[in-house]
């Protein structure tokens, strides 16, 4: 087993200016767009939408004004995710009126606040007495959570530390009353968050109880006896959302059956088992715990390996927003969440602070570049909370068990977890484009960026540009004092069959640079330096594993980090009846007027069509078939042409 | 439009004796196993069983001991259908011991009704006040509707009056309370039963009451005002089963969105629907109404050309146990039900009944010969309530979308409606065979047995010897009092590519006797002549209408009427891995040792298997193929070797 690099430098998001066109559009429209839009929203001043009255509960909890709670127990954390996203958009660029719209937010969250420090709206207007009594449902912790990150953010940003300070304090208490001491609680949060932001707020502080705390979370989750458990038998075995009293408390659902050390399969409720794996992963970092970083390695196989969709989707069940077991991925009843994979991202980033391996970064690429950015539409108000690899718009409509499946994206409003969930990592996604070390500049993602990156003590302004993920060719120059030696580390994508690397126009052979799927480049650098890296982008055809049942038969097509799909809008309905022809006939161009711009894929198919409009459903007669072309579109812009039929992996005649 | 044929003799399931091994297996085992065991079940004596407590419901109605109701509002029916399947088994052979216990049963259930007629032990016991006051939820009429089939039956079979004369009494007191009246209600039952009850009531007694009320609940269901929906505003819009007040109120799950005469498209529950069809079809012949003979071709069309499985099976989602809409058919998150299956027989019969059509007989072989009996395992004492056309063990087990479908039969008293429904259908198998009028005798079932039949005022003894449905030759000879001029009219099923008519040994060219799907030889019959009729039962592939996207680029074998399936138990797992090669290699045998002896059908697959272990999820390379035989077993077997995958539509290579 390696050692743990605990050296990593983690990056701010303000240390990477993106400034492609690919990203800078992304990011514009959280900025222009998504912010102002959930600013209205969480103050109720969107026409025909359900008020969400998060602010006005903040204001009740304040005593600036009377009345009742409203919402969902964890109604707080839009409003947490929302001052998160600011922070991450005020470090790409400065807005006054933001930031003091921000700072009243902050000062009504400060009066909202406890005594003692304890900060919940729901808990403070409706069940004072009650605080922590309801640990598996009641998101306590995880919403106190949302506000830590959102407080780490915007301190980050502005330097402001008012709400630092009131999750400080926040922190503080939960550390009083949380611990092994006699006296405090043993428990953990049903809904995973909490842990993950303790890390961020002990590497901002450096105040070691933090990070003990998250410790301690991760460290009780599913000891016996289970603290959820008798929790529950306490309160009578009632959920806290009604009904009966239980049979059975679903301790896998919340990733709690089991130590977490023990866990050797991602199981229950995909957002909650990917936030603790992301502080699973911190903590072995930063504590260096081989054991926890084994369970990581043992959890991220799992999933990578038999529980992930093509687009870096997880969750293969509605019931429950959940895994469901190894090589289950049906295209069509699928769950994958937006937040989900927004959650994949987070791991797979933190996986690569332990390690750098090219399949930690081509995971975090893969659920970025499809399932997440596919989760928002081109103009930033409409979202995807599930993300379905085949869709028939009429079984979405009248099929039950498909109705979870929405055909085209909804106002982003409508539930509230996942589109705060995406603008907050567009707006911050700079922080995963490298790592770097005392000796090396990691090189994770291909995003055109200037970037001040510190290595040997000195800093380097890293100039990277490129037309990803359109091509693959991208280049690196660098700015810093004086030539400094150090390592630059290129990633190979597992996508890639053939790279080439130039440094300053002169081809090197890397093959004996590559390690781990990442190509070292030592030398002394100097500002004059340039590097090309060429990476071949040829249309792919991907086979599934054949325990993948869903798939037999099928492929997918790929290009780059880019799944494609075939829609309606391009071939009618009925696409199910296509077939790929041989790979020799697919082609990639690019059409800049379809969908804003975009490489499309052209093949060829075999289509089956009925026979003399014969009506029976069941009949000797093979349909006929003809040959006609097909255009496969990149996934993550589907279902921006109306509602139609989609579909990623397609029959190969 | 045809005038509708009224004269047609429906058959008493008493005419018909069926003798040859396939069918008296079942029937015995219905004999034998199921009446006992239901029994005692009813009477709370299986061990390990969750007590029934429905004949303890009709001790406390008729004040024999004090208790509580227990059970669904329906439990009653339990009982009635027992009574139904005992009057068939009485007709298969006498039984004096199981006609003594039927009898003290059905006296218990006379001390049960009120004076005025009313029986339900449900409301009776626990909500005397509330008769009538929830038809959409509380089954009442269903259950009457499931009593006077038993009483009918039961007198059929014995001639005996008791439990006729509650069931007439109830049906007189229903007849009072229910009607276009003042001081009537206008109201029917959410769950459709009583009306093809009252039918067969009508029927036995000619008794024209019974047959205008089934009318009237027909007629005026879907009518606006909607009395089902008034009924539940006036209730405050709450369910029998609890909770909030509901938004909206389903109508379409019930068939009750429309008039009947208006619905072009099978709708909700799918037993619900397929009884209403039945009595729709019952009321066409005998009023002579042809609109409603349209409405039953309408959703017949709709039935069997968009909405109907392979093997005759209905109903697409658990939700609601419904259809959903055109050409959506799920092979894995598949409902169709045992019960539905046995409701489409009794459409198809009566749809036979309006007119002799080989598609209706073709489609009550199909339900039959493979949903039907498909529900029930070879012990008789295990049941499918969901019949899949593909299972995967695992998903069943961890997949909460797949959970219904159950990979190995179940206890049959673990639910109750399927198990009996499948007794009665089978113990009364004999009316389904032929039909009559004055001059003619349809075939549509090939099955051994010796019937006196109606014919010309006069009585014919046909005797069928056949071997079906492992071969295609069936033999008939008659025996009457004297030679007699009338038509035997032979079903030519769908399946067959090439009969062979041959009358006393001569072979007959029939094509020009051939009208509708039947052959009809006309002729003086005497006790001397035979008739064979040899159906080539050719291994067939069959393909799906393009529009039934779940079986794109797939292939359902079928030999004479069965479907096939392929098995774990034969193949190992990965059945998604099978691809059929060409048709040419499918070739057909008995296996005697196999599942109690079945034709089997072998032939070349392409396998697709792992290359070198890869573990990866998604590759470039595609999977190894090798070339393997494989076997198909008939669909209705399958199941029987322990717990293991199954899949009707294969691949195609």
């Amino acid at each position: 087993m390696k050692s743990i690099q605990h050296s990593v430098h983690t990056l701010s998001p303000k240390q990477v200016h993106i400034n492609d066109h690919f990203w800078s559009q992304y990011q514009q429209l959280v900025k222009d767009v998504v912010i102002p839009y959930q600013y209205d929203a969480l103050h109720d001043r969107v026409p025909d939408a359900e008020p969400s009255r998060a602010i006005r509960n903040f204001e009740i909890a304040a005593g600036r004004q009377d009345g009742e709670f409203h919402g969902f127990v964890f109604q707080d954390t839009d409003v947490a995710k929302w001052i998160e996203a600011v922070g991450y958009a005020l470090m790409l660029s400065p807005d006054p009126q933001l930031e003091q719209m921000t700072d009243d937010v902050i000062a009504l969250i400060a009066e909202a606040q406890g005594e003692d420090g304890y900060l919940n709206t729901y808990f403070t207007i409706k069940e004072p007495d009650q605080r922590w009594t309801n640990l598996v449902d009641c998101h306590e912790l995880y919403t106190a959570g949302h506000m830590i990150e959102a407080g780490v953010a915007y301190y980050e940003a502005t330097g402001k530390r008012q709400l630092l300070d009131v999750v400080c304090r926040l922190a503080d208490y939960i550390d009083e009353q949380f611990g092994p001491e006699p006296g405090q609680m043993r428990g953990y949060d049903g809904h995973q968050e909490i842990e993950l932001a303790l890390v961020k707020l002990y590497r901002l502080t450096k105040e070691e109880r933090y990070l003990k705390l998250s410790q301690f979370f991760i460290d009780e989750r599913g000891q016996a006896p289970n603290y959820l458990e008798q929790e529950w038998e306490k309160r009578g075995r009632y959920s806290f959302y009604g009904g009966k009293p239980q049979e059975r408390i679903n301790l896998e659902y919340c990733q709690a059956h089991q130590p977490v050390r023990e866990q050797k399969v991602a199981t229950g409720h995909a957002v909650r088992a990917v936030y603790m794996y992301t502080a699973m992963a911190d903590l072995a970092r930063l504590t260096e715990d081989e054991r926890l970083h084994e369970a990581c390695r043992t959890l991220w196989r799992n999933i990578v390996d038999r529980q992930m969709y093509i687009t870096g989707g997880i969750g293969s069940t509605r019931h429950g927003e959940a895994f469901t077991f190894d090589y289950d991925l049906p295209n069509d009843t699928i769950y994958s969440e937006t937040c989900a994979a927004v959650g994949m991202v987070f791991f797979a980033h933190r996986m690569l602070q332990l390690e750098p391996r090219a399949e930690y970064g081509d995971m975090m690429e893969r659920a970025l570049y499809n399932n997440v950015i596919g989760g928002m539409s081109q103009d930033g108000k409409h979202y995807f909370y599930v993300n379905p690899l085949e869709v028939w718009p009429a079984a979405s409509h009248h099929n039950p068990d498909r109705e979870h499946v929405k055909p085209v994206r909804q106002k982003w409003f409508g539930c509230s977890c996942c589109p705060p969930n995406v603008a907050r990592l567009i707006a911050s996604l700079g922080q995963y484009v490298y790592t770097s070390d005392e000796e090396t500049i990691y090189t994770h993602l291909f995003i055109g960026s200037e970037s001040t990156l510190s290595v040997k003590g000195a800093d380097v302004t890293v100039q990277q540009t490129t037309n990803y993920p359109w091509d693959g060719n991208t280049s690196f120059s660098f700015q810093m004092e004086q030539s400094l030696s150090f390592t630059l580390a290129l990633r190979l994508p597992g996508w890639c069959q053939k790279g080439q690397l130039l440094v300053n126009g002169q081809i090197v052979d890397y093959a004996a640079m590559l390690r781990d799927g990442y190509v070292y480049i030592q030398r002394e650098w100097s500002a004059t330096d340039t590097v090309e890296w060429r990476l071949q982008m040829d249309v792919q055809v991907l086979y599934a594993h054949p325990e993948l049942r869903a798939n037999a038969g099928r492929v997918a097509i790929q290009r780059g980090p880019l799944v494609y799909c075939v829609e309606q809008a391009d071939h009618g309905d009925q696409l199910a009846s296509l077939a790929v022809m041989t790979e020799a006939s697919l082609e990639a161009y690019y059409d800049s007027s379809l969908l804003g711009g975009c490489t499309v894929i052209k093949g060829q198919a075999i289509r089956e069509q009925n026979v003399d409009a014969e009506h029976a459903l069941y009949r000797l007669q093979p349909p006929k078939r003809v040959e006609q072309a097909f255009i496969a579109v990149p996934y993550f812009l589907w279902g921006n042409r109306g509602e139609g039929e989609m579909s990623v992996w397609l029959r190969k005649a």
